[in-house]
């Protein structure tokens, strides 16, 4: 066994071809066997072991920068990095963390969770170097995925015109999550597949040797067309156009030819582009059959492949897609729209169903949102299905493409609030902060995965502007789904317990911790009120004028970012109406990033459980505990 | 005089070409002479003419759709659709938009402001089209500037993916708005300069001709190479490669070639890019010449070119751009870096002085926002100079890389607040809503110019994380500028007036505006205190609590969406602290979109001025009156 005696990854530069072989055979078994307990991005780290080895050998980290996209493919560079004793706490709370995590190595040293974003910031790395006065190397590993996200191009447009020294290996793999989608993907299945591009060079140019005798114009044509040759012969013509120099395409699963072209590229100046051909879950059969379904993946038995799914009631997600169907038989204007996740979003029942009205559109969250509003010009009935944390992309389309139109899109926000073991890169926090503040636009939260359904109703009958709906990356209530769906109205609440005493203003899954709260209350003699706040825009007016009137304290309890978020349209509501007198208390997430974990352990870290609610209430209503001994300041 | 003859741009049709191209010069001076009293985007109307009137030769509007991108380049097209006699109240409270506007015509299928969503709408378009089973044209016309937008890029490959039916035009003009930057920029010019390739075609099918004759290997070889054939010849071989038909370059001023390149585009099936090559400011030498100081323009001396600048104190921007290179001398890791506006931005004179340090990566917001998070990673001390409206487009960018990565980045954020008669796609009324529940940021606004010089020496000093500084879109208040800046301490407002009664807690301009008010009040013998509440996050805590516990009542009063900015971020404090008996007031803006006019115009409108702060005090401190009647529910 070589790998145990790793590490640092300079140790890789004493090591054979042959050596370097047999590492990556190990750290394979390694992954396999590791990630079949923990879960996690299995498929794709499989598929970048040999160029990680690659890297490492040819380059020196951290002295060079590695920076990879999308940070969930760095798997093999935390083995090789001193990590491979931390993988048993993989994505556990206060383990490993799945992505690149600055905190945790030298060698990381670009974070990145959302993708497309590593070219930028290889520019960033160049333009500094060369500010310095330094020399080290710059090399950016993107996907072809991520390729297709816009921020990708408008850093390839710039380093391509910049020309500053730097190397950046497109790890093509013909996948994204999803299968690929995009004339630049096309585009590169050209050059994979097409040999004719390989050979065309030699040919050419013995071809032009003979013209010569034929005669003086020709010749001179001949000559003419010197400069237009590459246009011909190179396969990445593309990236030449834009400035690149392009060498590939390469087998990535190949170390010598791997070694050798990083060596080529070492010595080019100005940007290079690497386009490597790797295999998606290579090593491993399973993976290899159905990188999609390999891509994130719970523990799973290595032998069969089997994967190891806890039971529980459907997931929001699959509640989701599977009334989006039923609701796209009752409307044909219904169109489905999804920036590269279809699976994650639930998607597949919907693309079988109607695969003229589902669009994939790739990682491009801005122009999915732009489209949305096209679309809902012209009639249609588009339902944008994203993550909130995806979502954070498009803010702009939001605000100038959709509700300045005034454009009748529905949002299916998906994964809202936190997220679990993908981390701080991917909490879904702060979509209510973000669109709260933009006129025109509907924003609701369901309690449980029938409320959702009624929602996703009443989206559809709202013809009066943008509508969206938001629930969470968990399980559902396993409450019972009603056949026949009814609009919810507009900016309405919904009163839960009759209760007197304090109310608790819950959205979402938080509903839940709120009645656990009020069971345990009640226990102890104490009443409170819990009102599903479905509506986080508007709000329900006369309910919280009734709450106001009443002299009701009132607890806003979110899993979302405390600042902008329901608590602060509540406290905004109140003094718009210049209802000064009331106690409204805040429960949201503290201002922080909080990173992986369960979402049990998240909720926790910030205090949105049960017992908590429990203790803001006993302070609200005992005057001398407490939040309540700060109303009244010594005058 | 035709012009006064054309109602609807149907009647074109029956025009000669002749006709067409007198046409044009009318328009011509009637651009010129009405632009000159007015001002308005002149230099690039003056480039659309001829493919204006080539659109609506050949199709059909409103059943064709015509979608410009960056709507500043369509008063060709309201000329053509009825709105000529409207044009004296251009960019006027009111008046004629100078952006397109659904709500003027229905010629006006898509509105614009920020810049590269014309190829989603296009996208969108074609898919609702084609799935409601009609046949109407799509046409989108972007300019090269538009085309380095990364959602651009996004839409282009998936058009090219998806082969829907419809025309985009690139009016290469060479310029956005600055000189254009990046590799695109550079493979177009190639394309225009490049006589040679429009040549190659013919030569190399001559040439082929003439191989048989040599031989039978040579001929397979030909043979072979007839497929990669367009690799050579085709001078658009970057957006074939797309997926798109290139047609092109063609003269956007020759009505003949455009009419005839528009009827081929409409036999292709499958998308189509027409390269036309225009001059901005065309026909009026002013504007030709300096096409970048004619992109906006105030009102001008015809014959002379003279620009009306109306006298007044240096524009917040002016004194940004002088300070940077104040600061730039001082600091040689400051960079400046923008996303194509360094004239606008103020960064002309920084950009002479530190060439290498001046970093315009095109519009390209994304790219920009993570490039500066990985220059402040290696050391330097990124400046992000952006519009307000503008930076919505880096949302995801300023969370995920910039703050989650807590880098050293500064922001200089312009035309923060209300922007006059670009309107309501450039209102810069949403950046503290959307930037202050991100977590590690500081945010500041400076009550006048020289506030701002220290504002950014402090924001230099700083190296905790990322620090804004945001600034209107106005003269200075002419106040004199220190010689020696020294740091502001963080999170620390500043009482302006020593008086008693109510307070004002103001930011930007709207200081000037309290003054005012207490200035008027304190004729009525009514004292107000004004604090300057400079810092957006972190609040003055202890200003706060001190004003909470003497009993004051508080105004606060922001240029700035009433939703998530600094009304509700006080509110959220005193919540958190458990302060639930203070009084706070919000004046900011109301929940919807605020169409152009002059800034005085725009605050009226939504009452952000002395007599409504006037008002809104006597109100809470007169028990009987307005608000505070509303303060105790009836029990």
């Amino acid at each position: 066994m070589l790998l145990p005696t790793i590490q640092q990854p300079e140790q890789l530069k004493n090591l054979s071809v042959q050596e370097l072989e047999e590492l990556a055979v190990e750290i394979r078994q390694f992954l396999i066997e590791k990630l079949s307990v923990t879960g996690g991005h299995l498929a794709s780290n499989l598929g970048v072991v040999e160029l990680t080895l690659a890297l490492h050998y040819c380059f020196d980290s951290p002295r060079d920068k590695m920076i990879y996209d999308v940070g969930h493919q760095t798997y093999v560079h935390k083995i090789l990095t001193s990590r491979m004793d931390k993988f048993d706490t993989l994505r556990k709370h206060k383990g490993l963390c799945g992505f690149i995590k600055r905190t945790e190595s030298e060698h990381d040293v670009w974070e990145a969770g959302h993708s497309s974003t590593s070219l930028s910031a290889a520019m960033g790395m160049a333009l500094a170097r060369d500010l310095k006065g330094e020399d080290n190397r710059v090399i950016a590993m993107i996907g072809d995925g991520a390729l297709t996200g816009g921020m990708a191009f408008e850093a390839l447009n710039h380093i391509g015109h910049e020309k500053k020294k730097l190397v950046v290996i497109l790890n093509d793999n013909e996948m994204s999550i999803a299968p690929n989608v995009g004339a630049m993907h096309n585009y590169l299945s050209k050059i994979r597949s097409d040999r004719h591009y390989l050979r065309a060079k030699d040919e050419v140019e013995s071809l032009l040797k003979k013209i010569p005798a034929i005669g003086d114009r020709l010749a001179k044509t001949a000559e003419k067309m010197k400069d237009s040759l590459k246009y011909m012969m190179v396969p990445g013509i593309l990236f030449e156009e834009l400035g690149f120099t392009y060498l590939g395409p390469v087998d990535g699963h190949d170390l010598n030819k791997l070694i050798d072209t990083l060596t080529l590229a070492d010595n080019v100046d100005g940007p290079v582009l690497i386009h490597a051909v790797t295999t998606k879950g290579k090593g491993y059969h399973p993976a290899e059959n159905d990188s999609h379904k390999w891509h994130g993946i719970s523990p799973y038995k290595i032998e069969s492949g089997q994967v190891l799914k806890s039971v529980g009631n459907p997931m929001y997600t699959e509640v989701f897609g599977q009334t989006l169907v039923d609701l796209g038989k009752q409307d044909d204007r219904i169109v489905a729209v999804t920036p590269a996740m279809p699976g994650g979003s639930g998607l597949i029942p919907f693309s079988k169903e109607f695969p003229h009205r589902m669009i994939d559109v790739g990682i491009a969250e801005q122009h999915a949102a732009t489209m949305c509003a096209a679309l809902a010009m012209e009639g249609m009935k588009p339902v944008f299905a994203v993550y909130s944390t995806f979502m954070q992309r498009a803010y702009d389309q939001i605000v100038h493409d959709i509700c300045r139109h005034n454009a009748n899109v529905m949002f299916a926000i998906d994964r809202a609030g936190f997220v679990g073991a993908d981390g701080e890169t991917h909490q879904g926090v702060y979509d209510i902060a973000f669109m709260r503040h933009i006129p025109n636009i509907v924003l609701m939260m369901p309690k449980d995965e029938n409320e959702l359904r009624h929602m996703m109703y009443t989206a559809l009958q709202y013809n009066d502007g943008p509508i969206a709906y938001r629930y969470p990356r968990i399980n559902g209530t396993g409450v019972a789904l009603d056949e026949r769906l009814e609009c919810i109205p507009i900016g309405t609440w919904e009163k839960l317990t009759s209760g007197e005493g304090c109310a608790i203003l819950a959205c979402g899954p938080m509903v839940e911790v709120a009645e656990e709260a009020e069971a345990m209350l009640k226990r102890e003699g104490i009443q409170v009120q819990i009102v599903n706040a479905r509506f986080l825009k508007p709000l329900d007016s006369a309910m919280l004028d009734h709450l106001a009137s009443s002299g009701t304290a009132m607890i806003v309890l979110e899993e979302s970012s405390q600042a902008g978020s329901l608590g602060s349209a509540v406290l905004e509501y109140y003094a718009e109406q210049g209802t000064h007198d009331v106690v409204v208390s805040l429960m949201g997430i503290e201002d922080r990033f909080i990173e992986h974990g369960s979402i049990k352990e998240q909720r926790a870290e910030v205090g949105l459980t049960a017992e908590a609610v429990c203790t803001r209430v006993r302070d609200l209503i005992s005057p001398a505990s407490g939040n309540l001994s700060k109303r009244s300041f010594p005058s």
